[in-house]
């Protein structure tokens, strides 16, 4: 687990029809990325009474920037790219984070 | 680990005087917080060419959502929150990850 991709989801205005797309056609196509060693859902809470910044973050696992590129590079990774825009309209964050490096 | 406090640090307008801030005087006030499990350091790159939305994430693990809160009115965690004016001009996001709820 060197590197991740965390994919961070904005609260959705429909969360039982983004938890039913997310379940059942995203995350399939997710599992379809060559090379993921590991899929993390995690729901979030907000924090000293606000409301959370994200409804949804996403953590892909990958043995390398590498083995990460070339899942996004993918077929399935450009089906679940363009499949974003058909449950994702309230926004997402996409980031890389390189669990090797540290302060 | 059941519960992480993960904070999200915008690109800073100096790096090196955010790291240096970051090391030697804000993340020594976190790990004081009273019940916490462990401090992990994040730095975070772009994807598909794009800079990156976030400098550093810091994950802050506890055993449950009621240490997270009691570490946060702490002592040390009303003096983090304070000192996130001295180096976190750029913004940064707060959000919590309950590791037990999935999808």
């Amino acid at each position: 687990m060197a590197v991740r991709l965390i994919t961070l989801y904005a609260p959705p205005e429909d969360p039982a029809a983004f938890d039913a797309h997310y379940r059942d056609i995203h995350a399939p196509i997710v599992r379809r990325y060559p090379g993921l060693r590991d899929l993390r859902l995690t729901r979030t809470d907000g924090v000293g009474g606000r409301p959370p910044a994200f409804y949804l973050i996403a953590e892909m696992a990958f043995d390398s920037r590498a083995d990460l590129d070339a899942a996004l590079a993918s077929e399935a990774g450009v089906e679940s790219g363009r499949d974003l825009r058909n449950f994702a309209g309230a926004g997402v964050t996409l980031t890389v984070a390189d669990d090797e490096s540290g302060l």
